[in-house]
């Protein structure tokens, strides 16, 4: 695996850096975007990392200009690891008309029909190609990160915690799509990725994990009450806490008073989610 | 006057409300958009406002989504107003091909010259008939406001505060056009706008209006070492620095080591302005 990442930018932010880095990925057959924000406190000592996954039309640079999370992510002394949603290039096949399948709308699987095969392998990018590369050219602490997410990165978080329960000390989601398969943006991106036999779809669904036995220590959401997508029926929430509770898994599902699904919501807590992973971090490297 | 104006969208965020409003403007013959961030407390009080000016190329959106300033005014209570940086809509005069003359370049002043002085007002329209608007309106204290803004609208912040110096309780700036009549930006709007005699220039030039015996009681300026436009030579801090000197101005000048001219430095250090200003501005109320 090549394990060679060019800097493209550096911009001084909160006393660290917030980077951005291009790659040949061998997963995804394409050149790979991604931004990694670096606290003050790798000039002198490698910290945890906080993987963030971005939800539909997103790249790397919603959450690093949206957000907020660098302050916080300064304070305790976290990287921040932002990839991009999709492979991308003139030769990664896409859906142009539609928002929600093809660049932009990776979901977090590995996909097994043409066209989509060769390129969309997002679940093992972000939990196994971007890691490894992360590790061996950035001043992180290998094998100490935990992940967090919206909306369609919400879900990415949830199934890599789930299905990596040893990789990620701790999980959060925002609005996360908790139960794709029951969804009109999951049908339609897992019906294309991994075809027909919906059998094929549980291994990345969150709900459908959790009821075969997947665990994690915890899980932490916020979902805000204005969220236009939880009326409209793609996040259902309801049915992750049903699946978590059944299975003893803590989950805390705080559902936020009037809030959307935009990163102003996100902003409003991210600072939370991000002591909250701060404390999970520690608790293991104490 | 018209004191109408139409709220067009309301995000909630840290617990308050991110509100988008049109109207009639009259001094600057055009509908007008701004934003208001209105901080928890309005739900039962009034509170202070802080102006915030964007910089060229910006509209009311720019500092909404990138600066993380609602987290902080939602801490001391106070509101956001955020307003446009130049007239707009079809029959505004426009030079389509430069960033930095026409729509999203007003630079604060009140033009006098053709095609420019029928919408170009946009001194009267941030100093006079926005706070009238905006005290009509919404739930801010009558007269207890401060002013901020970023490159082009620091500039513009200081000379509505030198200019209005019992208008506003405080001024800070990050990456201000300190001395536009020494600057290819302000030299083009200003010809354009006021222009060729420049003698009528040195009512919006900082520099100039403290040399002819502008006063106010401190300025707080952050301005990045690795700024481009620094290098550029577009925005001369050491020139306002000279003034504040024999003029006896406190001005702290703070230059921040390896920061650049964007968004990413302004959310560095913005935490520290809206501390600043709410001390100022709660000393008045005391």
């Amino acid at each position: 695996m090549s394990q060679t990442i060019k800097q493209i930018e550096s911009i001084k932010e909160f006393g660290g850096f917030l980077n951005r880095y291009t790659h040949d990925s061998e997963v995804c057959n394409c050149q790979m975007t991604f931004s990694v924000y670096l606290p003050p406190q790798t000039e002198t000592q490698a910290v945890p990392a906080l993987y963030w996954l971005s939800g539909l039309t997103c790249t790397d640079d919603n959450v690093r200009v949206k957000a907020g999370a660098q302050r916080y992510a300064a304070e305790h002394g976290i990287a921040l690891i932002m990839p991009d949603t999709s492979p991308r290039g003139e030769q990664v096949p896409d859906e142009e008309a539609r928002y929600d399948l093809g660049k932009g709308a990776g979901f977090y699987v590995n996909a097994t029909q043409a066209p989509w095969g060769k390129h969309y392998q997002m679940y093992d990018y972000v939990t196994t190609e971007l890691p490894a590369l992360i590790e061996a050219n950035l001043p992180v602490i290998a094998g100490l990160k935990s992940i967090s997410g919206h909306s369609m990165g919400g879900h990415g978080a949830l199934i890599c915690a789930l299905k990596n329960p040893q990789a990620f000390q701790s999980v959060s989601a925002f609005s996360p799509i908790c139960h794709p398969m029951n969804c009109g943006w999951g049908q339609g991106c897992f019906s294309a990725y991994l075809g027909a036999d919906e059998n094929t779809w549980e291994q990345y669904d969150a709900v459908k994990l959790i009821e075969a036995g997947a665990n994690c220590s915890g899980i932490l959401i916020d979902q805000g009450t204005a969220d236009e997508f939880l009326t409209e029926g793609q996040l259902h929430p309801e049915s992750l806490q049903q699946a978590c509770e059944r299975a003893g898994i803590p989950l805390q599902l705080r559902l936020q008073d009037g809030y959307d699904h935009s990163y102003h919501f996100i902003a409003s807590f991210i600072g939370e989610h991000i002591a909250y992973h701060s404390k999970a971090l520690k608790q293991k490297t104490a």
